[in-house]
């Protein structure tokens, strides 16, 4: 399998988590969203994802992008470390916590939405800083009370070892650490983000571990 | 089953078209947006959905929230008409098309993501409708550029009957046009959306046909 990957993507860390935890060797290829405005945007990428995102990835069937979509792949071809529930009610709760990261936080920080507050509406740095902070605290809030009111929340966001609901939680934790964001108000997703960072499947798709890490 | 839902709410529209699609019966709950200030975030709700957005699904099992979520948990309890295909590219592909709405888009033209560019921010009315026609923009050509290289697409996303992909296109081609957007561009998008809206799940799903349309 090959992986498009940049080190500091959020959607492409969440995919290097569930390789790294189904055990599944990938190639990773870089694609390097800042360098020359953007590899992302390039003809050839975007013959590869017209969507012109990273991650994508391929494998004898095809390619496929969208973190969530991929991470669902991988659980039904490699169910051998399951990374889901057996029960429906189980699935949706962790994928209503995969969504409130995907949906509710992250696209409101990625990269070329801050690009575009920068360049069309001339914010300022400083108002880029706090639009930032603002839809990951209210985001984490979310989560927090999501983890907060379920049974199913324990050393993991659902039971007692990883599921894609982690895979999502880990990036976006560390997305709101580089923005100095103080976990103390959300004590649910700080202890299941310090269980998750001690394996060592999560501890290898940390963006400094990364091979196109600067 | 009970909706929480709002009509011109879009992902609360891909649920109800699910569930029409299914032939499930649900008592709509309606949750004004606008009115008091927003009545999703009150106390009452937030009980419901921590997340204080609509829609939220409760059954017998208990409350879901996220339109993916819910989507692919009504897909798991209610088999019968299938709204995914029985391969895993298939379903990847799906997934694919929902993600990009839930997303690349409608995240960015959601409600209090408007509201903050206003009034935080400042923005004219000119320029925060320059903003959704940008990012709704950006996203159909990015969903017709997947639809276009993919030989899975026919008179729906993903083969000759609607999948979870088409509960997520039409609502958003329905955004999209409230904001006037030519769909011209995106033969691929108009072609189904089309079709789809010909079909009684789609048309009764409408914001125009529910009990609290204004």
């Amino acid at each position: 399998m090959k992986l498009y990957t940049y080190f500091r993507s959020s959607a492409a860390y969440r995919v290097r988590i569930a390789l790294n935890l189904k055990g599944l060797d990938y190639e990773a290829v870089p694609v390097h969203l800042l360098k020359d405005g953007g590899e992302q945007l390039s003809a050839s990428y975007r013959k590869i994802n017209p969507s012109a995102l990273v991650p994508a990835l391929q494998d004898e069937r095809g390619t496929l992008t969208q973190s969530m979509a991929i991470l669902e792949y991988l659980e039904e071809t490699h169910p051998d470390v399951p990374l889901m529930p057996p029960d429906p009610l189980g699935r949706a709760r962790v994928r209503e916590l995969c969504q409130i990261v995907a949906c509710d936080i992250h696209p409101l920080n990625n990269l070329r939405v801050l690009r575009y507050l920068v360049h069309t509406f001339g914010i300022s740095e400083e108002a880029k800083t706090e639009w930032y902070r603002h839809w990951v605290s209210d985001g984490l809030a979310a989560l927090e009370a999501h983890l907060a009111r379920d049974p199913g929340a324990a050393d993991f966001c659902h039971g007692e070892t990883p599921t894609l609901a982690d895979c999502f939680l880990v990036p976006q934790v560390f997305n709101a650490q580089r923005f100095n964001i103080d976990l103390a108000p959300y004590p649910n997703v700080a202890r299941i983000n310090a269980n998750c960072t001690q394996l060592p499947a999560f501890a290898h798709a940390h963006p400094s571990q990364q091979p196109d890490a600067e």
